[in-house]
């Protein structure tokens, strides 16, 4: 395989992409989170534990029972997104692994090990989560991925039943550019890595 | 912005890539793992705190310093990678804020809040980890990520000041078709995601 992306590709996904707060009046069709889904979901998880469970929030109602989860400087702009995924884990995902990973008894190494459990579903959950920001992106959609949030609030009204947690909330639609703020620096290569 | 990717970049980043087992005798040039970086620093992390640290263990040295950590089934294909990523988070990102967001104090979010840090610099070390597997094949190299290692041992020899610790591992090459494993199933929309 000798290919690579082309300059365009890689400013929609990495360069020029920005994190949006203000939204343009253009609906996200229930095909393209379909879409999205399908390319998030390809790339690895360890095991192909796959524990990232996702709620597309674009009904009024369900935006009303998120507002009071979210931080006052994340309020507006979410109320406003065109749709709000709740990026979840799934703590129970190793009962999904015969199916996910049948040629091992990969559900062994995690029952019972509740540390392992969290830390696998967090660490692959987040890729997960990452995996669908670049998803969106490569589809022509914005993001606006969020922290600021009461995750506590956020899983008793979303995910009643203990198993799942929330992780992140992105925002997705078209922006405005009129919101996106000045770019912040990056780490040079010095910085952040080193060969060895 | 009305630009998506094409077939062809869709399956490059998430629909034909695989992870690779088996490793062409081919190196990968400190040229492009530094472009790797510039791509993959780019994308967002809460308040742009960017804790992923990484080391590309490329050295037969520091490979052989790498091998005791690694479980059995990922030792020989570690060791015939041209390039292993040690992806590591920083929990002192934080003391780096008033660089990465100038505008406010966010520093003072994080100090003396334990907890926040831990899980701040998990999940942003992990999104970062995830956009670096999808910039290296958008770069045409291959990738094949790991769980399968003892951390404790890899923080000891590769992270020695005790503040960076050790989150997953990351082949980087090219690889031989021949060792990768059949795909194993992934969750249908309708088994991972909801629309509300």
């Amino acid at each position: 395989m000798g290919r690579i992306l082309d300059d365009a590709a890689l400013d929609l996904l990495f360069r020029e992409a920005r994190t949006h707060n203000r939204w343009q009046p253009r609906p996200v069709s229930e095909t393209l989170l379909r879409a999205v889904w399908e390319l998030a979901k390809m790339p690895p998880t360890s095991a192909n534990c796959s524990p990232a469970r996702i709620l597309f929030v674009t009904s009024p109602e369900a935006k009303e029972r998120l507002k009071p989860a979210l931080s006052t400087g994340n309020r507006d702009k979410t109320m406003q997104a065109p749709v709000t995924a709740i990026i979840g884990y799934d703590l129970e995902f190793y009962e999904k692994l015969p199916i996910l990973f049948p040629h091992e008894d990969a559900r062994s190494w995690f029952a019972g090990t509740a540390k392992l459990i969290e830390t696998t579903a967090f660490r692959n959950g987040t890729l997960q989560g990452a995996y669908l920001i670049l998803a969106a992106r490569a589809l022509g959609l914005d993001c606006g991925p969020m922290s600021g949030f009461d995750n506590a609030l956020v899983d008793a009204a979303f995910f009643p039943g203990g198993t799942v947690r929330s992780n992140f909330l992105c925002n997705l639609g078209y922006g405005d550019p009129a919101g996106v703020m000045p770019r912040n620096p990056r780490f040079a290569f010095e910085e952040a890595c080193r060969i060895l």
